[in-house]
């Protein structure tokens, strides 16, 4: 389709109010998904969150990397199993984890960043001891939830005008790392920042009442609503922590979380610059 | 026509470099002509120049204010006739001149940049003493030419987060205020604050090299190629004076000179965010 | 009468006190009357206020400029009424009136502070929408009263050490401009900054109980006794509202109110930088 | 052996002159061998930096990685041969290289600073586009030379209290990442940064005239000198590039450019804190 | 006896922690008796000053004069009677000690600090008038009690790398100066300061419970438990003042207050850098 | 003589332009004689001082102190005796000179100053080694030239707000401390601050041609000339060095050098605040 500049124009200027309710605020996007497997959309997304910075706003990513932690467990021979949708860790997969996620998976998508003409560092929940965790079970090895988040990292990055790219690994006082749900790290890491937005990508259209018609997506729900979704079985699986952790940022003063579709080319800019709500808002 | 999000989005991050260009530089605009007079347009103007300061970057709005002008002198019966383009300017003449630019045309531009969310105050080449300026000829009375340009209260303004909008009246060190060219101070304006681009609007499409046929106009001037146009007649009225403007910001240093078309809506956004050049480039 | 130079010198260090009383203070003054009319009292009353900037006190003019807009409206042929002292105001009065205020009267005081070897910068409320106003009645037009002031404009020019002259126009979100009472403006604008002291300049040796007779001056008044001062009649006119706006500030906070006699030289000075009370003092 | 308090005190205020020497200077330390592969040599390392970090010295940590790469290699079953004893490495090499270095070494190194009480981030080459790299040569693959180095990450983070934990990652603006020498990367560095020192750990006690003796230790060399001892097959091995990058330190401002023994517990205390020379010093 | 440089590094490492828990932390020194008699001592103690200066601690030494006081009235034929352990002293009086104190004492130390690599500034209470004292009684004269601590020329002088040399005399709004008991002016200053810790130096190892068995020294003492001391007469002399005003800090907020043996070398350096406790500490 | 408040208010504002000349700039007062032994003179000099710094003006007192020097030498039994006015000094006797200086002089005017509202911190040249001096000649002792001004300290002061009082005593690397002439010490420093003015006080009406004839002032004076009235005896004593000083000053970048008459009560305002040349001015 022919878009004249004109028009092109127009467009940039509807824009305006949007950039001005989000300006110098703080958005955390917790990324995953197929926006990080197909490498088109990776790069797509890499250049909107560049475009979001340029205008004024101050992006946090935090990522996920379970494919390729998978592969590589695979290459190195190391199985692990699966406890209610967590990895079951060991000392030796709790390396692999981190190196896949903060020497590989971070690494990549700082370089894309770099290369839209972006600037960006990566932490893990190690750099400044971000992070401080603590084991969930001892039966799933050394995957941790977070009990302190030590901001300051993250703040003089944003001062010093780079984009965090963040892998959800975590570390005590012993010198221990832990895997950390990466939803569950975003949804922290927003709260403590005092974030205005916390943005979580999916792969579905957002929450559906029924999961094979994506004509049923819930538009708008009350946090208060969200534990009679999860009792009555209407979401399942990896979503469960994802509405979880969206419901406690929304209680924590998180103003505006949304989970969208990462599937959608642009998904972020059209959630922030547009008023076109997709996926589902959280309030 | 219908354009979707997702096309509206891609349109946004094609932006992407142009506001990277952009970034925290200055550019003087030099408002003037239809741009100015059509209310419409106006309002559609402003609000651009408040997407550009919301990107980052720096806007300084110098304007002149000839129909506005005229109409008060009517108003108040003061009669004055032209030398060169140049008004003829008695002491009751330059003050409403004065008033007119300063507490008419300003204060609506700073009130259209206010409701359209931006930040702006006002400034005539009196505040701060800003353009010192001298007397062009007797026997134009109090019409002057700017000898100092004082960027302090431009820069402050800019540094504390406002658009400046200058009316082009002088003074000198004796308390006589005198009119001044707009295009001659937003051109001396830019060379003195080391600005990146200098946009002159106007009422055509540029310089065309047969003033009836659009087709004829120059995309690309060389600042050498200047004189030529003039001393052989190609470029007439107040074309002349506009061009020498713009070719002695060029020679001093602004790396981005254009005259554009003023009565294409969104012509500052096309020529700033876009690969479309319009209008006439000086280098 | 010879002084020598000596003399001199005590007399100014018989200032140290006042001067180290007022350092790094605020002082609004309204500035009117024949104090404003007189060209050589202009002149004088500038250069006094670039005296008291030079040694540390924080200097905001708020002139209104009655005479300068009759006259301008004689000339224009507006013609307007005037209801219990507030002028009728149309669409066409106010922006003359605006036209006046901030692009002649405030423009030739910020002329004479520049040639005193002070710096100035003039806003009318329009400017960084420092005065956000409500229409007094439909019956009046365009004459409003402050409902928000935005110290951001002022406070940002004091800290770039120019002295902000202001004229009393006000604006609302739909792109308004109403007339304000100058009295109101600077009283409005005195409590808004935390001002340490408000001046305010009239035509009378302060609030006579016998208006013709010189020697009922009152010297000091309690807050609490202005409303019966009005409701006796003993003061009326344009006294009425000045009594009410000087109350109304010492009521919210400023330390220092006074009306002071604009016709005397040096007024502002005899009352800043000595011991000698003169007009009414409020507390 | 026991020291008395007193004889403890009495040591620390022998530091006192080199503390002052060093306060707020860049050293930059290549850390590498038997200091890295043993544990309880890795600790003490950490904690040297921390206390060096406390007392006013800007440290900045740059590290290879060889052992731990070999390792993940064959564990992943990717093979690499050396030439001239740098290693050939594909595309996916290059990416296990940067896995290991930047998601494994650099974080257990950021981890064991900050459980000293110390505050660390680390960085690769690609955060922030710190080193801009070009292929050496086709036959050896991802294997590069710094072309550019940009200092500002490394300055924001010492200017932020951190530590700098570098690996010497490079990488290019088409995407591409490249191994980069250790030596190298830190010479370089230290070479932008305006470092004060230069340190470099190693397994023996500096360069020996005779491999076998360490009694042949040189204490100091002249840059003009190191070129001789290269091409007469004095040193040889790995020591070669070592030399090569710490002469080139010297040429281009670095002040103290030191090999050290790493195999010897507080090597870096010892050369920094005290009139102790060990290993060979250039100059 | 011979350690080896390996030796020493391993105890500058030592006081890591020590370091750490200083950094940044103000200390008040009250200095006096052999330490500052002895000149080997002197010497030792100003290097170990600059040594917690150079190493992040904020360092105030504030310092009496005894000896020298005396050996000047001697000098100068000054007679003084001591009531209650408090010198009497008239006008004359008053300003040699001040003379001396001031003039000479701090002097001196300020110029082994000097000479030690340190920086600075000598002060009395005069200088910005930092304490503001009023007379204790007529019978003794100009002895004073500080009123008020202005904490600013110490804030200014500690923010400005100096370490502040600080003599105990105070003045009044009357040009009046008075003498102030050493061990009060330090710990009112501390306490005003918001001081992380007060060392007291003295000449005895501590509070003995028998003055005459050093093995009887209390390590650890209450607040709560110092007034018993005092009514039993376990203490007696001017250890009663001192552990009034240890008491006094404690009960404002000082952390770590200790009396400690100044005739022991580097004392101070083994209370602040090691978990030796010398001397008494109050909590 | 009655002199209305109108009046006083135009003597105000008449010292404007003085005010704006001097603004910010440091002005570097050689202070002595008569000012400094009338007691009321003195409080009227702090008083003066205080105003100048009040209005903006940078102020820095130096001062001498001979006849309390003398007097206490007496008292202490101290013989000394000059060469060439300088006074011979053994170790006692400097360390007696500092004590004086530093320990009372200094601390008096101190006191007057901020008993006068001002803020004052005394200085000697050992505090932050102010002043770095070498021996003149053996014969004399510690008498000192300055080798070297350290600016940091006073500029420290000046920028927190103080008038540094600086008694005129240097100090070497080994520890001595030296007796300097002040007129030096205050010229050396005011080259040294890049001050504006040095303005030396004096007890007579400045240069003059015969001593004994107040008519013959010398008004003005180019330093070409100076050696000429020296080497022809016109001048003699205390008043060659003093003439040295101001020419040195001149030479070396201080704009406006005066000798004035400090027996004339305020003096310095009349110097600085008029257009009255009091005494010997230098160019």
């Amino acid at each position: 389709m022919y878009i004249s500049h004109g028009e092109k124009a127009e467009i940039l200027t509807e824009a305006l109010p949007y950039i001005q309710k989000y300006n110098n605020k703080i958005i955390v996007i917790k990324y995953g998904g197929s926006a990080m497997t197909d490498e088109k959309l990776k790069t797509s997304v890499m250049r909107d969150l560049v475009l979001l910075a340029q205008i004024g706003i101050k992006v946090v990513l935090v990522h996920g990397g379970g494919p390729e932690i998978t592969e590589t467990f695979k290459r190195m021979d190391i199985r692990s199993s699966f406890i209610n949708g967590l990895r079951q860790t060991d000392k030796e997969a709790v390396e692999v984890v981190q190196m896949v996620l903060a020497g590989k998976v971070s690494k990549s998508l700082v370089n894309l960043i770099e290369n839209a003409g972006g600037n960006a560092i990566s932490l893990s929940g190690v750099d400044g001891r971000m992070f401080e965790a603590t084991q969930i079970s001892e039966e799933l090895g050394y995957v941790g939830e977070i009990s302190t988040v030590n901001t300051k990292p993250v703040l003089d990055l944003l001062n010093n005008g780079y984009i965090p790219v963040i892998s959800s690994v975590g570390c005590d006082r012993q010198g221990n790392i832990y895997n950390i749900n990466a939803d569950n790290a975003a949804s922290k890491l927003a709260q403590a920042l005092g974030a205005y937005s916390l943005i979580s990508m999916t792969d579905t259209k957002g929450i559906l009442l029924n999961q094979n018609d994506e004509s049923t997506l819930v538009r708008e729900i009350l946090v208060s609503e969200t534990e009679k979704l999860i009792s009555e079985g209407i979401v399942s699986g990896g979503m469960i922590p994802k509405i979880k952790c969206c419901a406690d940022a929304v209680r924590n003063g998180v103003k505006q979380v949304f989970i969208i579709d990462g599937r959608v080319p642009h998904a972020i800019i059209i959630e922030v610059l547009s008023d076109e709500g997709i996926g589902t808002m959280f309030h």
